[in-house]
Parts: structure tokens; C-alpha cells; sequence
């Protein structure tokens, strides 16, 4: 039996025997009686084990070792420990795979520098056992939200050549011999005939889905070849990208503080072990804040009036807030601790925002919106995308833009245009915000990062 | 309000006034009246309007484009017509988005190569919607198959380092500037200080999670950079690779069936209209032959009977069966006619298989197993996985492997072993399977195919 039923229907089984199977996590042998906190990984729950000297096996019982593979028969009783308000009464127990003693995971404490070292046996550490399932049920609540919602799930390309020229953040992707190259390079000669790369976003294609089922989403990763070693940058990440024909920028907000607060609830409520967990060692008034962030509106505030509540503010700036210009760490987590929760910031300078977004009346702003959420900064950020095939085509060629490479997204803007918005959010900014955890390295089950590649 | 709505509550809107939005399909103006058959993409159903002479804009209104958006004003009633029940006695149009004359798709037959050349376009066609949304529902099924199964879902890293030397069939990732190679390469200058590529399977990794969670699947994107321009290949495409603990080749087969019956009932049931369309347009039977995979237990036969089986076939091969060998593609389709279902074939001798794989106590072969579908063939493939340190290494090395890149795999066997398995499974040829439709450039929004990355 896994544990995660065994512990639904404890009180069931008190005094019957069952069999589970699971990993020594901690071994107390003592004189005439050993305990075992025994883990299977489905559930955040340990199942203590009690032998006693009683038991033909006992002297072969008190050498397994932290780490080994077990099977474990027993009654469920009561426990008289404060720790547990059940436990195993252990008839017999059979090693499957014992542990060698260079075992590099201890019952200790050890550091999240140490684990990343061994990233391999890190899950099978309290706190990555809880990162790894919150991760995994954030997933799917976000598909969850979508699908309910009626939004077609699009798994955008990975490969892609668009925007491959001149991006310096694009891993290039080659199959060609590069030992063998000499001088001037014929990518005609490479896989797909042209330069190709690693998607950064799949939000244009996701365009194409957005103008023929109305809604729809992605959930893949994508990559930035950015040489940033900070606690919040990985080379390789998972995003969100939904797009909605038919919604404003409002309605995308809307809808952006919907599907967040869907995400939340369905991880409080689905990993409450790991959140006392996490709150207790990680983030001190975690389950408070997430609690929080369901219970209020968002506030939606202009980048114009943003700023003049910086200015207005007695701080001393490390970067001066000015209007048209883009906002610095400090003055999010200003904005954010000033309305004591989630800030949606529209209407941002067009200059410093993307050549899709949608341009408003005043000729200055875009349509554009991002949350910033207390403690973690900018969560999600989106925009109503320029529905009009003038105004889209003289943006792009005030920035230069290759015209002709991107002529299907134009052209989407000609057959049968509608007013459509989307946002994207980063998966793992996400995780970080849902578990406390500091650093983007801790929430990725094999990091990219640079200089960093392992497994 | 969208169509998806307007459908599902049709009878209570008779003679009540609503709006839509959505894309002309098709528009047949008359003299004294017009028909528009609207879609916006949240059902495969469309919505027919019909306009009349009675209309102050009855003129504009019968200049309508195909392919325009639109929004649509009217009162439901119940339809003259034989094709739809309802309809919408139009109040007024407005047009939203025009569509310019050279759009390219217009209504009437298009082959799928032609499509294929404006895939952004596709989607707006019966087929495509059949196929895309069919693709959404299957991802979601598998989600919540595995979800609800307490599989913790597994983010396989994409760019790796592991099994990058001497693996033709990978992708090499780089930001190295290749036309300022001269000679030798410097990998410890690249991105990630080494040889990067891109992932051909999650397995490996997965074991980690299946060690630590006990149950794990991942469901991401693999590449192969084979240079094959078949019906059935493609150098970009989604993997789910389930990995349990405690659980043997049995087990295994039990959760592939399983779950492929989950799927395909899923998909049956959320997408009833497509299948309507897809059993009619594409595949003659494709519901019955799906609902018969749901309704019959799958069999299960050696390797070894089943070549015996195939030689006794009075059948001229092209490639003659033998034991110890693979089979070829004719041997999968007689198989499964025999059987008159699909097949797991068990047992696969040693030699033409993975090295993870766990021998069978006969020395020849492991315990290896593939799914075979009428129709489609190899569906997936699995296998119980070698957890005896000592067999495993002499495999590797008998096999010339790395034995030091893969350290972190041996030493799952070294901390705690234990018995497991896993499979997995090409999503794509699963939608072929789902959908009978014949070639993988048409269940992949954005199709990467040597020499082929648009978009």
C-alpha cells in the first residue's frame, strides 16, 4: 500500500496489518527497540516504523542503513509518540536495496548549495519533496484553469528561425559539424536550411490560435542565452503564454488574477503538509500571504500615477522614478508594500514596451500591464496586442524590424482581425512566489544556468 | 456570449436576442437574403446566420468577406434548414476585422500539403480544428490521468550535456559566434562550459523523481536531428515517460493500457462533433476502432511467439522474421490483424534494446515491452529497469559506455534500489492514432521537418 492511502484511511486500518514499501529516512536503532521514518515520496508524510527485540530479525534490523530501499509488515496502531498519532508495529521488514555508506544525504541539515551538488538525490529531501509537488500541482492547476476556461492547449515550437537574426539572448541550434567549419558558414547546409535557435516565447504563433479558437494557451519551456548569474535568471524556463480574441486589456487582467488565484488555492489545498512545512522553515507567514492574494482585489494603477506615488515618496532612490521610463526592483517593491498586496501597472511608455502591444489614443502608452506581487516583483506581464495592420507595420518599421520574416503575424492583422490580448508568466518566478524559495535554481529539478549543465 | 455557450444552452435561448462574435466560413448572399455560417473556435459547431432584405444594411451586410470577423446580433430560432437546428435570425452584423480578397482560404477542399505551406492559417479550417482540439484534450487526459494517479509531474531538462558525444542523432545547442571558429573549438568557452545538445528522452533523469517520489511522468518536448523526411518522423515532437517504483514489467502494462483507454475515452467523450467529422472525413471507423480498444484487454505474447507465429504465417516477407531480431513494420501489422488488437510483445532479446533494460534470468533477453496498435504500430515501449548496480555496470561496459557521465544513473542503484519500470510514449503518434490522420506534419501546429522550421 502507498502511503498517501495508507495515511487517508488510517483510522481504518488501526490494528490490521499492511505492507508498504519505501526509503529509511531516519534510523534510531536503540538497545531493545529501533524507529524508522519510512518515505515513499507520495505523500509529504513519513511513516514511523517501531521493531523491538522481540523479532527474530532484530540484531539484522538495527544495521539498516539511512537511505536503503525497504518493504515493511506490520500493524497499525497508536502511536504514543507526539510526533505521530499513528504508527507502524513492524512484524517483519525485508531490504530491497541497501544503502552504501558514502550516501551523501544524512538525517542533517544540509545546505541548498550542498543539495544542488547532488541534484540528483536532492528530492528525496523534505524541502525539494515539497518544491517538486507544489511544482507538480501548479502545473495542473494551470492547465486545470485553462481547459475549464475552454482554452486550447499549444504546444508552440522550440525550434524556431524567427527572430533568430541579431538576437544575441537565442541559443543557436545546429547540426552541423563545427569542427569542420572553416571561415564564412553555408547554413543552407545546416538541418532546416536557414539559422535556427532555441524559442524565447511562443506568443506570436500563439497568435495563429488565439484568431481560430478564440482562447488559447501554452505551457512549454523557452530560453535566453543571457549570460546573468542572479538568484532570479535561468537559461532554461517554463512560461505560460495564454492569448484571448475578443478581450481588452482589462479583461486580460481580469483573467490573469483569476487563473492565479485558482493556482494558489489549488496548491493550499492540495499540499497543506508541504505548506506547514514550508512555512515553518522557508517563508515565515507564507500560507498568510498566499491566503492573502486569494481574499483581495488586485489594484490597477497607471505607470503614469505609479510614478508620481514614487516621487511623492520620502526614499532615497537608488534609480530616480521618472514618467516614461521603466521602473526599477525598488520601486515594485515600493508600489507593492504601499497597497499591501498585488498591483496590476498599465498604460506603460510604448518606448520601453514591445512592438505588438496595443497602441492607446494619447500616441505615449501601450496597452500594456504588469502584476507585481509583494516579495517576488513582477509575477506576469501581458498586454492587448496592436489588432491593426497600419499602425502594427509602422511600429515595426520605426524599429527596423525584418518585415517579410514576420509577414504571417502582419498578416493576421488582414484576414479577419479582432481585438485580442494575452499575457506570459514565468513558471518558476511562479513557483518561487508559491514556495518561498529565494533562489530560481531550487525550483527547477536540473537547472540551466551558466556554466551549468549537469545530468 | 461565445458559441460554446450558445450550443450547450440553445433551447433555452429559442426567440431570445444574444451577441457573438466569430469568423465568417462561408457566406452565401442572395437577393433577398444571405446565409453566414460563423465560427469563433470554441466548438466544432458553426453558428448559421441568416439576414434578409428587411435589414437597412441588407447591402453592405451581403458584401461580407469570408474570413471576416464579425459581430453578430440576432434572435435564436429553430432552423427550416436540415443542417443545424437553430439558427440566428440576424438583427444587425458589424464588421469588426475585414478580410483582404487574397485570403487564402476560401471554402472549398484544400489538400493537407497546401495547408501545410499556411499553417498559420489551418487552424481555421474543420480539420485542423478537429485535430488541435483533440491534441488539447489528450494533453489534459494524460495530465489528469496521472495526476489523479498520484504521478508527480516532472520537468526533464531540454538542453543536456549527457549522451552528447558520438550521438549523431542529437541537436547541438551553442551561443559560441561559429563564424569565428578558426580550427579546434573551445567548448570550455561556450555557454555551458561544455557540449550542449537537446534532450532525446526524460527517462534517465525521471528515475530520479520515480526513486524519490515513486511515481513520476514527464510530458515535454525531445528532438531528433535524423535526417528522415518520412510520414511518421519529426525532429521536434512531445514524450510522456512515466517512471515507477516498486513496480515490474506487469505493472507496467497494466498502466500503459490503462491509461491509453483513459485517454481515448476522454477524447471520445469531449470531443464528440470532431469525431463525427474525423470518422466521416478521414478515417471510416476511427470511433469504432476506438471504442473498441477501450472495450478489449490487450494481449500479451513474447517476442519469441510472436516470431514463431510469424513464421508460420503463409506470408511472403519482405523482411523475413527471426528469433532474436526486430521486427519490421509488415511484421506489427500482421501481428496486430492476428490478434485483431493491440499487442504488448514482451521479452525482447537483449541485443537490439537499451542497456537499462533488466536481463531476464535466460541471459538473452530483458523484460522489455512494445505497444502495438492496428493501424499505427508501435505506440510505446517501455521496460522494467535494470536495478542491480553490478548487472547494470557490466552492461555499460560491455556496451563502451561513459560510465563517468552516468555515475549519478549507477548510483540509484547504489542508494536504496529498488524494482521499477516505465514507458513512453510519442504524442504525436498518439494523436495520429486519435485523429487517423496519416502523416505527423499534421497534428503539430508548427511542423520541424529536415529543412522545414517556419515560423
Amino acid at each position: 500500500m502507498e502511503l498517501k492511502e495508507l495515511f487517508t484511511k488510517i483510522k481504518d486500518l488501526e490494528n490490521k496489518e499492511v505492507t508498504v514499501n519505501g526509503w529509511i529516512r531516519n534510523h534510531r536503532p536503540q538497545k531493545d527497540f529501533g524507529f524508522i521514518e519510512l518515505s515513499d515520496g507520495t505523500t509529504f508524510k513519513h511513516l514511523q516504523l517501531v521493531y523491538d527485540n522481540k523479532l527474530a530479525d532484530f540484531e539484522s534490523y538495527t544495521k539498516l542503513h539511512n537511505g536503503a530501499c525497504i518493504q515493511a509488515t506490520g500493524t497499525i496502531v497508536k502511536s504514543s509518540g507526539s510526533n505521530q498519532e499513528y504508527e507502524m508495529q513492524v512484524n517483519t521488514l525485508t531490504l530491497l536495496g541497501d544503502c552504501k555508506e558514502d550516501y551523501p544525504l544524512q538525517p542533517k541539515k544540509h545546505s541548498n548549495e550542498f543539495l544542488r551538488e547532488i541534484a540528483y538525490l536532492r528530492p528525496r529531501t523534505n524541502l525539494f519533496q515539497a518544491v517538486f509537488r507544489i511544482r507538480s500541482l501548479a502545473a495542473m492547476a494551470i492547465h486545470e484553469y485553462f481547459q475549464q476556461h475552454g482554452f486550447i492547449y499549444f504546444h508552440a515550437p522550440i525550434i524556431t528561425a524567427s527572430d533568430c537574426e541579431g538576437a544575441g539572448e537565442m541559443f543557436q541550434v545546429t547540426s552541423l559539424p563545427l569542427d569542420k567549419i572553416k571561415g564564412e558558414i553555408d547554413y543552407s547546409k545546416d538541418f532546416f536550411g536557414k539559422k535556427a535557435g532555441l524559442t524565447v516565447s511562443g506568443q506570436l504563433q500563439a497568435e495563429t490560435f488565439a484568431t481560430a479558437f478564440s482562447k488559447t494557451y501554452t505551457f512549454g519551456p523557452t530560453f535566453r542565452a543571457e549570460n546573468s548569474n542572479t538568484k532570479v535568471h535561468a537559461s532554461e524556463f517554463w512560461m505560460i503564454e495564454p492569448e484571448m480574441a475578443f478581450v481588452d486589456n482589462n479583461e486580460n487582467m481580469n483573467i490573469m488574477e483569476d487563473m492565479l488565484k485558482y493556482v494558489v488555492k489549488y496548491c493550499l489545498e492540495n499540499a497543506q503538509d508541504e505548506y506547514q512545512f514550508l512555512d515553518k522553515y522557508v517563508e515565515k507567514g507564507l500560507i498568510t500571504k498566499l491566503e492573502n492574494l486569494i481574499k483581495n482585489k488586485f489594484v490597477r494603477i497607471t505607470h503614469e500615477d505609479v510614478i508620481t506615488i514614487l516621487k511623492k515618496a520620502d526614499v532615497k532612490w537608488e534609480f530616480a522614478p521618472e514618467y516614461g521610463e521603466d521602473i526599477a526592483k525598488e520601486h515594485e517593491k515600493y508600489i507593492t508594500n504601499y497597497f499591501n498586496g498585488p498591483v496590476f501597472i498599465t498604460d506603460w511608455p510604448k518606448d520601453i514596451k514591445a512592438f505588438y502591444m496595443k497602441q492607446n489614443p494619447d500616441g505615449k502608452t501601450v496597452a500594456a500591464v504588469d502584476l507585481e506581487v509583494p516579495g517576488s516583483g513582477e509575477l506576469m506581464g501581458g498586454s492587448q496586442r496592436e489588432e491593426n495592420y497600419d499602425k502594427l507595420l509602422t511600429r515595426m518599421k520605426e524599429l527596423n524590424m525584418n518585415i517579410e520574416e514576420l509577414d504571417w503575424y502582419l498578416n493576421l492583422r488582414k484576414y479577419g482581425t479582432c481585438i485580442h490580448s494575452g499575457f506570459g508568466m514565468g513558471f518558476e518566478r511562479l513557483l518561487m512566489y508559491l514556495t518561498g524559495v529565494e533562489n530560481i535554481r531550487d525550483v527547477i529539478p536540473y537547472p540551466r544556468t551558466p556554466g551549468n549543465c549537469e545530468y
